[in-house]
C-alpha cells in the first residue's frame, strides 16, 4: 500500500509519536472544515497543532501526505456490518451510516479534502483507492449472507451491489454537489437492492445480468 | 448562473475574442491532460496558448476561471436525446455516451480539474451544479417518454432516475478510481431501470417508494 510511505508504520501507540500524529491530524481536518483545501497549508497545520513545521514536513512531506495519513486513521474507524436477515434492511443501516457520516460538515469537508488530495498526489489517490477496496470488501459480507439466504442470485458480485448502493451519496457530495437529505440513503439502498434482485450485478459471462437483452419487468 | 461572471457573456462568434477563448480554453484541457490540476497556472496557459498572461488574468482571473469558462462551453456540447421507444435501451445508449466520453483521457483530466475547481472556488462548485442539472433535466426526456408510454410509475422523478445511472459513472473515475470499461454503462443502466420499475424513484409523499417497507420481489 503506497500510502504506508506517507504514514508512520510504526507508531508507538499512545506515545509522544501517536500524540503528535494525532494532533497533526485533528489540526489539518479543522483548517480544512475551516478554510478549504486550497488554504490547507503545512504552516496552517503547524500553528494549529503546535507541532513544528520541520517535524511535519519530515514526516508528512506535504499536505497531501497529511490527507492520506488522515485517511488510513479513518480508514481504521469501526465499521458495523450489519446483520437484520433482510438484504434490503442492511443495505438501508449502511446506506444510513454513510449518509449521516458526510452529514458532518468536518466529515464532508475531508472527503473533498481526499479528493482533491488524489487528483494531485499518486500516493493519495492509492490510498484513497485501497482505503475504498476494503470498505467494498468489508461492506459486502451483508451481500454473502443474502446469497446464502437465497434472496440474490449466487453469482451476483456482491462489491458492485455495495459500490452502486454508495455510487448516489457520493454523487450528490462531489458532482451535483447539492445536500444530503435522510431519504436519499434509502433510495440508494433500493435502488440497490431491486437492481441486485433483478440480477443486474450478476458477474460477467456466470449469466445473463446486465447482457440480457430481456426486460424483465421489476 | 454564477459562472457568468467568469465567462464572457457577449463573445462576437467566431471573432478575435472568440478565437482567443478557443486558445485559452484548449491549451488550459491539454495543460490539465499533461501535468494535472496541480500544475495547472494562469502562465501555462498563456505560453502554450500564446495569449498574454495579463489579458488571462483580465477575462479568467484564476485557473478555477477558466475551469468555469471551459464547463461553460462544454455544456454547450449538443447531447442527443435518444428515443428507441424502451426506456432501458435509453438508458444503455445515454450511459454508453457519457462513458465513451470519460474513455477520453483529456475528458477525464477535465472532470477532475472541474471537481478540483468546485472544491476551491465557489463560482466553479456554481457551475457545476447548474451544468449537471441542465443536462439531467434534458436527459430526463427518456424517463417523461416512458412514463407516458407507461413503462414506469406516473410519480417518477425523472430527473433522479438519469442521476442514479450516471452515479456509478463518476463514483469509479472519482472515488473508487478505477479505470471505466464497456460493460459498466450497461450496468448502470439497467440498475437503474430495474430500480425505477421498482417504484423507487417516486416522488417522496406520492407514493410508496422508498419508504415502502414491502420487499416485493424484483
Amino acid at each position: 500500500m503506497n500510502d504506508r510511505s506517507h504514514s508512520p508504520g510504526s507508531v508507538r501507540p499512545g506515545g509522544r509519536t501517536a500524540r503528535t500524529r494525532e494532533a497533526v491530524l485533528s489540526a489539518a481536518l479543522d483548517e480544512l472544515a475551516e478554510k478549504g483545501y486550497a488554504a490547507l497549508s503545512v504552516e496552517g497545520v503547524a500553528q494549529r497543532s503546535g507541532v513544528h513545521p520541520a517535524t511535519i514536513r519530515r514526516r508528512w512531506r506535504t499536505v497531501e501526505g497529511i490527507m492520506c495519513d488522515a485517511l488510513t486513521q479513518d480508514s481504521g474507524r469501526a465499521i458495523v456490518i450489519p446483520d437484520t436477515g433482510s438484504l434490503r434492511q442492511d443495505l438501508r443501516q449502511i446506506a444510513q451510516s454513510i449518509g449521516g457520516y458526510y452529514m458532518v460538515e468536518r466529515n464532508k469537508a475531508f472527503l473533498g479534502g481526499i479528493v482533491s488530495a488524489a487528483g494531485r498526489d499518486s500516493f493519495a489517490e492509492d490510498a484513497l483507492r485501497d482505503t475504498l477496496s476494503v470498505r467494498l470488501r468489508l461492506a459486502s459480507e451483508i451481500v454473502h449472507q443474502a446469497i446464502k439466504r437465497g434472496e440474490l442470485p449466487p453469482d451476483t458480485d456482491a462489491e458492485e451491489v455495495i459500490a452502486y448502493m454508495a455510487a448516489p451519496l457520493y454523487y450528490r457530495l462531489l458532482v451535483s454537489r447539492r445536500p444530503l437529505d435522510d431519504r436519499l440513503p434509502l433510495v440508494c439502498a433500493d435502488a440497490a437492492y431491486h437492481a441486485a434482485r433483478a440480477g443486474v450485478f450478476s458477474l460477467p459471462g456466470e449469466s445473463a445480468g446486465a447482457a440480457s437483452e430481456t426486460d424483465e419487468p421489476a
